[in-house]
């Protein structure tokens, strides 16, 4: 399985990997087993040696999983080798709490770009970002490699938004917007729908569905 | 199956579909065909006819699904026909985001108290509320029923205050602390880890997976 094609359901564990190997590190921890792991991240340890036999199982019998070689493993599967640049487009406050949040650029994702239609804000500073106009996307769009383009602007703008940041070559798309973008096939959309979310809460608490983290 | 266990995965649908069915309200339209809405959704029509079977199937042969009445009834299974108490700890950015976001509200999700640590910003107001002192959350509690706590805080205060909040009787989170929470079972947690969503996006651009949202 190793060369194989990897499940979604094995892609959306990885990162929760990655975060716990993460803080591992931060705690001193240099091997652990997959047993100790399982504990840590209430997941069966067999589910672990399962999904990291996928990337050719980086444990050993009797001593475990060494946590550096595992952390950097996982991260160069998930891309974090590499840089990225990112653009925000909307600096309201969850742009902001985006372009705030240090974390994303330690892990290679840079934001270079603040974009917004309110005069108020555009000319104005977020971090060390002078917040654009909108309307210069296509000028800075021709002279900056744009990989990620986040979204964090009303469902009324953002399909008609992401249909000009397509032809631009935006390949990739952070929606925060309570809407479905209409991009082609080929380009990335991973959506944070934080009402579908909350729903998911009410859901649970009427139907007392005790299942713990979803 | 009207009445039995639904499975997680058909839950995690349910919002989406309530999603689109607002949507489809919004635009006065009356009914859809499982058909109709397939395309919308970009799900197959089977899939449709099946998850909204496990709620007794409120679709017609011939007519079609009619677009409020699913509307309402999804939103009785989802719970979004009541009122909850939605308490926000951390009133950065994030926290921020999420209080001035106004269709929380309009789905019945109430919010009644913010929080911070901060002395610059307690006892400032965020819409009408003023922000408290995380020191009186106590004493809020011992007065205010909470259904659903938002831990808009760093990891590292993220665990120690759901402890403190589970002993004051909330029941769900609703967590972006980059973390997990190490509270009861029976307790809700819904979490909002937004670097793992955009270690996702760096893994489909890097391995080229085009397989659009996830």
């Amino acid at each position: 399985m190793a060369e194989g094609k990897i499940s979604t359901a094995v892609i959306k564990r990885l990162p929760r990997y990655y975060r716990h190997l993460g803080e591992l590190l931060e705690s001193g921890v240099e091997r652990i087993s997959s047993g100790e792991l399982s504990t840590k991240m209430k997941v069966t340890a067999s589910q672990i040696r399962q999904d990291l036999n996928h990337f050719g199982g980086f444990g050993q019998q009797g001593y475990g999983y060494n946590v550096q070689h595992l952390y950097t493993e996982i991260g160069k599967i998930l891309g974090l080798d590499r840089k990225y640049n990112l653009i925000i487009i909307g600096a309201g406050n969850l742009g902001r709490a985006i372009a705030n949040y240090a974390n994303f650029e330690k892990r290679g994702f840079v934001i270079t770009g603040v974009f917004d239609v309110n005069p108020k804000i555009v000319g104005t500073k977020l971090k060390d970002i002078t917040i654009m106009d909108l309307c210069e996307i296509e000028t800075f769009a021709a002279e900056n490699k744009i990989d990620i383009a986040a979204l964090t602007i009303p469902k009324t703008q953002a399909v008609e938004v992401a249909d000009r940041l397509v032809k631009l070559g935006v390949k990739a798309f952070w929606n925060f917007a309570h809407t479905d973008l209409n991009v082609p096939e080929e380009v990335i959309v991973e959506s944070v729908h934080l009402s579908e979310s909350l729903m998911r809460i009410s859901y649970k608490l009427v139907n007392e569905d005790k299942t713990g983290e979803i």
